[in-house]
Order: C-alpha cells, then sequence, then structure tokens
C-alpha cells in the first residue's frame, strides 16, 4: 500500500436542535424559532483510532449547551452562534475551531378582531433565514444568508445570442417567465466588530435589496440578475465583503395551445420540476480577503 | 374460490398537472399558480377486463384540456374545477362523475422602490388553499380548504382532567404552547348556486375566521379549539354545511434546564417532531345532508 | 342560521410513534422497526364543546401504551394493531372504536466475511409495509398493504384504440416503458380468526403475487395490468375479499434525438416527475360485504 | 465604498437530468437510471456583467447533450461524467472546466415464476450511488459515492469516558444501538487512467467493505467505526486516495417502561429524528495530494 491511513480533517456534534424561545416579560409576547446544529473541530485523533473518548465532548451536551443559552435570549441566529463558538472554543483546551450553523423560521403575529395579537401567532412561511459561523483557530468567518425564497417575473426576461452547436435546439425568446429560488449568503468582512450589530435590521434591508435587484432591470440572464441583486446587496452594505448565489432557472414553458384552435401570448405556463437550469456565483469586493474555508459543506454553492 | 372477482369502484387521470396563469391585459399582470388533477369515473369496465381503451379518455388529453380551459382565465380554484367537471361528464356519454382536485399557491406583489410591482411576485409560502369537486351522476359536492397553516399560541393553552390509566404518565398543565398544523375542508350545501358566488372573497373570509377562532378563548384542549373554529366558520358562512379539520397537536416540550442551574418558566422549548397528537373532527349543521363519499380519498380526515 | 351546529365523526390519539424492538433471547438478535398510529373513537362531545377532558385518553398514554405492549414483541404490524384495539376498546366504556395504523420497514442482516451478521442489519427500502385496523363498535376491519414499490417494465406495454376528441394530441404507441409505484391495500373477509395467522408469510407471498402479476401479460393500459395483479391476490388468498389499488403511470418518454443525427429505438428516456397519470381501483369479490367505513381517510384510493 | 466589486467564482449548468437508458440488444433488457447535473466554469464574465450571452452553453443544450451521449451507453455514472466533461471541455474555448455530478439508482430483475424476469424490474432502494467529476483546467479530480445506506447494530455499541462539565446529563452506557444513514464519498487518485478500470466492480466492493467494516469491532464512539470503515476500503483500494464520511448518529433511546412495571433489557427503543448526532471525517493516505476544491460544494462534508 501506497502509505500511511491518517486521520484527515474531522467535526462532530449535534444536528438540528429544535429551540422554540418565548420571551415573556410583557403580556406581549415574542417568538424565535431556530433549528441550531453545532460542530467541534480540534484534537479527536484519539477517539477516531483508538476509541478513547476523552476528548469528545458528547453531542448531547453540546444541546443540552443550545438550550442552557438560550434561556438568556437568543436574540438572532448569528449572535447565538457567536455566543456559542465563544463558548466551545474557550472551555476545552482541545477545542480550536467549529462550525455552527442555524436556520430561523420566522412568525407574523394573528390578526383578529382588527389587531395583532398579542400571544397568538402564524408561521410566515416565505423563506428560511440561515448563519452559519466557522471558527478556525483564531480566524472567525460569519455568513449570513437566506433560502427558499420564490420570486418570479412575468415579462421583462429572455434569452439571445447564446452559442448554438450541433446539440442546441432552444429557442431564443425576448419574453419569458423567469422563475428561481433564492439562496444566498453573504460573509462579512473578517476582523468587524459584531458587538452592537443589528444582525436582524440587516437582514431585513439585505432581503428587500435582493428582491427589488430582481425587479430592476430587463434580464438578459439569470447570470445578469444575479450579479444585479449581488451588486445592490454590496453596494449598500460595506460590513459584506462577498455574497454568492445558487439559483435554480425554474423552468415555466409557454404552452403550445395550438392543437387546440389557441393561441397563447405569454398567458398558459407549465411549470416543470426537472431538470432545471442552475445558476451559481459569487460576487465580491477586488480587495476581499479570500476564506475559501469558510464555506465548506455548504451545499449547492460554487 | 368464493365467487367471482369483479371491478369496484374506480377512476383514473392526469395528477399534478401545473399551471401557471399570467394576465396581462395591462401592465399590472395577475398570477395564478394552480396544481390540478383530472380523475374520471363511469363505465371503465372494458379496459380493465380486456384491456379495451375504446373508453379511455386519456390522461394526456385531460392535461391539455387543463391548459386548454386556463387559456380563457382561471378565476379561483373552485370555478376551474366546476368548469373541468361539466366538461368531462357533458363530453363523453359513459363518464358520468369524476373527481376533479386543485392546489393553489399565493403571491405577492414584491415591494421595489415603496410600492408594489407590476409583474415581479414572491411567493407567500403560509399555506397552500385547496379544492375538491366530485360529481357522482346528478350529485355534486365542493369542497374548499386549506392545508400547511402553522399556527402557535404561546399561553392560554392547557390539559388537566383526564382520565389516568397504568399507562399514564403525563403531568397537568395549566400553561403551554398550544401549536398546530391547520388542515381544515368545508363543503358546500348541495344544490348552492355558484354562478355569481366569490370563491376568492369567501377564502379569505374563512381563513380570517379561522386564524382568529384559534386566538379566541383558552384552550382546555386542541378539540374545543377545533370546535370552535369550525363553530365561526358555520355561523358566518350559512353556504357551508360542514367542516372538517385535520390538526397535529405540535409537541414543544419545555426543557428541564435545572440541571444547569437555571430555571425555564415557560420560556424554552424543544419542538418535537414525532409523534404527535392528531386531532380531527367534523363541524356541521344538524341538517346537512351527508355526504360521506365527497370525502373518499382525502387523507387524514375522519 | 340555519340549524344547530354540532359535533361531527372524530378521532384523536397519537400518531406516528416509532417504536424498534429488539429480541435478543439469543446472540442472533431480530429487528422490528414500526410506525405506529392510534386514534380512539367513542364519547368525546364534552371535549369538544365544554372542554371536559375526562373522557379524553392523553395522546401520550395512548403512546405509553404501544411501548409497553411492545415489550411483549410486535410479531407483526396486524396482530400488534389488533392487541392495541382490543386494549383500547375494552379499556374505557366511552371507547367503542378508533383506528390504528402502522408503517414497517423490513431490513436485512448485512452480509460480512461470508455470512449474514448476528446483529447488525442494513435497511432494505424496496417498499414499506403498512397495516389498518378500523374497529367500530362490534365491526372489525383489518387492511394489509404495502406501497412505494417502484417497478418498471422495459416493452411489453402500449396504449391505443382510446377515444379522440379536439383536445387530444398523444399518438398512439404499442411499445413503451411502464413505470409505477405500486401502491396497494387488501381488505380480510370479515369474521376472519386471526388467532394463529401468519401475516408476514401472507404479506411475502401478496408481494411476490403483485410482482409477478405486473410481469406477466402485455399490457394494454395500467388499468388492466392492475386488474391482473389484484385478480390473481384473490384467486390465491380466500382470506382477502377486496384489493384497492393507486398506481401513477409514470411517464418516460422517448427522448427525440433526430436533431442530433441519432435514432432512438426506445432506448433513451426521460423520466418525468409532474403530471403522472393516476389509475385507481378496487378488485373484489362480487359476493363481498361492503365495508366502505373502512377505508375513510385513506389517501388517494378511491 | 471599499473596492470595486467583481465576479468571483462561477458556473451553470443544468442540474437533475433524469435519464433511464434501457440496453435491448437481446431480449434481456438492461436498464441504467440516473440523474445527471452538468456546470461548466470559465470565462462568462459579459453575461453578468453586460447581460452578453455569446459564451453561454444554454441549460438546454447541456441536458440535449446528457441525452444524446446516453444513445451510446452509460456504463457507468463515473464512465458517463468522464465523457462529458471532455466534451465539453474540449468543445468550447472559454470552457476551462466544471463540475458533473450525477446519483444512480439500482434496479433488481423482478423474481417471477421462478426465475428473473428479462425486462421487468424493481427499484432497490437501498442507497443511492453517486459520482462527482470536478475539471479545473487541466486538473481532473472524481469521487465515487453512496447516501442513504442506513444500517444499525443493536450490541456491541457503548459509548464511556467522555469529558463532563456542567451542560453534561448524559448517562454513559456500554449496550446501546448505533444506528446511521452512511454517505461515503472516495476521491481517486489523481492522474489514474481510468480507461479499463470497472467501476461498477469498485462500487460494489467498496461498498461491502463498509457494510462488513461497519459490523466488525465494538463501536467506542461513531468516529471510531468510520474510520475503521475508511481505512478497510484505503486499505484494499489503492487507488483511493482518500475517503470523507458524513454520518449522523441516530439515536435510539430506550423506553423507560418502569412506570408500568416492565423492565427493558436492550429491547424497546424510540427511534428519534431531531436532533441527531452529526460525524464527518476524512480518512487518507498521508502522502495524498491534497484537493480541497474537488469537495466544494458538497454538503455535509467537512
Amino acid at each position: 500500500m501506497s502509505s500511511k491511513i491518517i486521520l484527515g480533517s474531522n467535526q462532530f456534534g449535534k444536528a438540528e436542535v429544535r429551540v422554540v424561545k418565548i420571551t415573556r416579560d410583557t403580556d406581549r409576547h415574542q417568538i424565535e424559532d431556530l433549528n441550531v446544529t453545532s460542530q467541534l473541530r480540534g484534537d479527536f485523533e484519539a477517539a477516531h483510532l483508538e476509541g478513547d473518548n476523552s476528548h469528545v465532548v458528547p453531542t448531547d451536551t453540546q444541546k443540552n449547551t443550545v438550550y442552557a443559552f438560550a434561556r438568556e435570549g437568543i436574540g438572532s441566529p448569528e449572535a447565538f452562534l457567536l455566543r456559542l463558538g465563544e463558548h466551545f472554543t474557550s472551555s476545552f483546551s482541545w477545542v480550536d475551531g467549529g462550525r455552527w450553523e442555524a436556520e430561523s423560521y420566522s412568525w407574523n403575529r394573528i390578526q383578529a378582531h382588527g389587531s395583532e395579537h398579542d400571544h397568538s401567532f402564524v408561521r410566515n412561511g416565505q423563506e428560511v433565514r440561515t448563519a452559519v459561523l466557522v471558527r478556525d483557530g483564531a480566524a472567525e468567518h460569519l455568513i449570513s444568508g437566506l433560502k427558499d425564497l420564490t420570486v418570479l417575473k412575468s415579462t421583462q426576461s429572455g434569452f439571445v445570442g447564446y452559442p448554438k452547436d450541433k446539440y442546441t435546439t432552444l429557442a431564443e425568446t425576448t419574453d419569458r417567465i423567469l422563475a428561481t429560488d433564492v439562496s444566498a449568503r453573504w460573509r462579512y468582512k473578517a476582523g468587524t466588530d459584531f458587538t452592537s450589530f443589528d444582525f436582524n435590521k440587516n437582514y431585513d434591508d439585505v432581503k428587500s435589496l435582493l428582491l427589488e435587484g430582481f425587479t430592476e432591470n430587463y434580464s438578459h440572464a439569470l447570470q445578469q440578475t444575479l450579479f444585479d441583486m449581488g451588486t445592490k446587496v454590496l453596494e449598500a452594505h460595506p460590513e459584506i465583503d462577498e455574497i454568492k448565489f445558487s439559483m435554480p432557472n425554474k423552468h415555466h414553458f409557454l404552452v403550445d395551445l395550438s392543437p387546440f384552435g389557441l393561441d397563447n401570448p405569454n398567458e398558459v405556463f407549465f411549470a416543470a420540476d426537472r431538470p432545471y437550469g442552475l445558476i451559481e456565483a459569487t460576487v465580491l469586493r477586488e480587495d476581499a480577503v479570500p476564506a475559501e474555508n469558510a464555506w465548506t459543506g455548504i451545499a449547492g454553492f460554487c
């Protein structure tokens, strides 16, 4: 055999800890709803090679820590992950890094009898908010994001001027539906002081910019629209160094109604499932310090 | 063998036809987004017993019909199903009934530069609207509904006074989270004239009543809350004869933080996946004409 | 308002209780893996109308009962449900019926060093076995079944001779792929004595007959193949009175390769997701006693 | 603003092209069932910045190419991806790399009348086979794999000797169920000549080794079992340089039956959904040439 077999990169923890936090200092309750994953990195070689668990902080303990920390409040997914990351890397000498991830789900107050109810909520369902913290020794990378934000333009989109080869059958069009599920992740400049940063306001603002950017220009290709969306975010948010997108081109095919004696002037579409186009790209500042390892393990981003 | 083997009840058609209709008479486009299933009933014995397809209206033809009918507009899921049902039962002498079903997905206009955009939309995602039409010879049953409407009350819910047997370990509580995914289906009085009925307004109103009903009273059991919700709908809507619910009791377990020296006054919860309670019930008018066959094939309703 | 509002049919319980039973009397362990739902029927009006829970056997108690009963062994999904049904209807005077359902998942022993391992298993994954017991006063209905059994014939299937109308564009074919996910549910004759009935052997045999029936004849339509499959089961199993099927026609479209200068003699197919054909039918004995209420709440069967 | 905004890493293509290939040279048909994704890398800046599509090889063309290439046979997922990668990088001067991915689904012949049928198949369902090819200029990385291979040991697993802190409540155990869904990906040595390599045989052998490795030793931690499994593969397969695993620890909690007067000697378990442990690690040769960029975009591997 060519050489010794060794342990490479590794991490472990508890995934998908579902924590719901109710803040009830007054009759007007607040709800926070997260799905948290904690994974530790460091010296875990003995566990892998010898079954010696003396360094293996139990995944059950990591789960307990999530719940205990929630008792003091969550605030934002990002702030919560920063507290978890700091705790684990400072509590165990052999833990020098890790990856902490959260999804969060938004709830609206129920409208009842003309006003928003104090303690009754309906889940919003529009998109899922995401956050990832990677700590690697002294380096710390924080990435906010969203996924499953489904948007559609019913006009002002086309696709022409592409190369044709022997396998090309697609017809050009200057008016089509453009639809996608936006997955976007934005990474903050390394070294940003988050002490008084308002992650929730930041999130709402970036989401609004992404939506607005989707509407603004005629789309010659989903690639162009993606780049416009990313540029808007970076221009408005100096604290963000790069933003990555993974966006399916969800095909809406115009149905041929001519066999039935009907025209179809871009009115009736078949919304297809698979296959779909898949556009992935990064928009970043020219002077951004690369952080490739921050993105490891995030599916579907290049 | 005990007796002759015969064909019993049967139906066939095309399921999950995804149709998106853009209405673009003006620059302010409208979008309708449906998932339609068409199934025919009638004399199809020869196909089953002899492979004789002379009565088998192809499922592909049923799909084409959905798209062709969408060319003239959808209006509402219910109105669209009524047109499909009338077409199929009047077009083929051996088709004397059928079942037509639709899900519909709601879209909001994207807010951009301070106003709602003309042709850019974001999917709402809060719940799925449903409709089922069953025709059985002269009888016609129409059922509207919704599903996946996730609601939660952070207080004003308890569970006490239940019977205890040797398998009971549950502790009583007077303050817990009550959470569920509302699935509700309401059946219109047979013989209702739908010619000028506004199904969309009806839907919005019933949804609002269900949400409001969820908030109103202290909940001694999810059963009681369910009955309150149904009663509100029937009291306000004389055209509805019965409403059925299937609602999971989505357990939110209070986390025991005492091992960590922390109290937990109903603030930190573990949102569990499985198992879950499952409450199903019908609320109806005493003089409603039963229509059991209208409900056949709808999952999870009793 | 037209009349008094009342409570109609209702049931409640615990859904999806995941129980894994290891039998370890010897070193050669056995595994049983079930997902059990228990729902009770009876007099629960006070809970719905007044929030009086004195009849509400907690769903948590129902869950505990499932685990306690598993301690004595499971044996088969059907036998386990019969024990649960008997327990609940005989333990509480106001419970006069209910519905108990199970899915079960099959595991194979892992092959290691040339033999099947004693206590290491790999999940089979081919299909899900199902069982439903409905008790309604003295009446008892038991239904076995399976779902997600995906089968495909690469030839010996066609579709011709169907009616054409103005919406028909489908071309006839005498050689196509026929593919479906078999969902089948078979109901035992009411009054069958199950004391020494081997449900596991029965299941294996019915599954084999369904698979064999799928292969046997040229298929003029999925309807015909369905009827053949059901007939085989009823002919071999006098204890079964009826069998219902719900089978999608999973379209595999021949790809047109002619633009690329290639032929395609039924070799390269696009496997589509939606829409799909949907064929549902019942095969039964002419003298079977109908039991419509046994089927309530099972999705996708007519 | 801190600096110019530019385009970073990007790729685009068609995702989830479902291709079923029937080989029917004789009456004994063969079936291959793949889900293929093609994504191109290269100079696509003009599309993103100016909406100039002159370099954008349409995703529709990429799909067509998949089907056209399937006409000449698939052979194995890996061999098919290698052909696709070679085609795209040699056909367009501005395409200098890409990522091609496939899932494949295994089918068994149906047993009918005592033998395996010629043209009727049942989907196996046990696991999904995966393959990823990354080309980056001259560099080429090929990764085979599998996912969703669910395995369970009913004994010979424990977890003791771990560190305890203030958040630790877990009790030690020397006999528990160990269950996981194996996701494994193995990367071939760069520069391997695949001309006559039998990927299907390789796959079957690696899968067997993984299963066997899972059974062999007492498991002190899932980490140890993972390392054992990886070592077995590397020892037997010199052509593989590293193997990565992502394995949930699927908790099976022993149910406390003592309130019901019952013991529970590791017989009755609750199979939990979330949260779950999550163990990820790489086993590799000490002299393996790192290829971090080969792994970009694969979810859940570190």
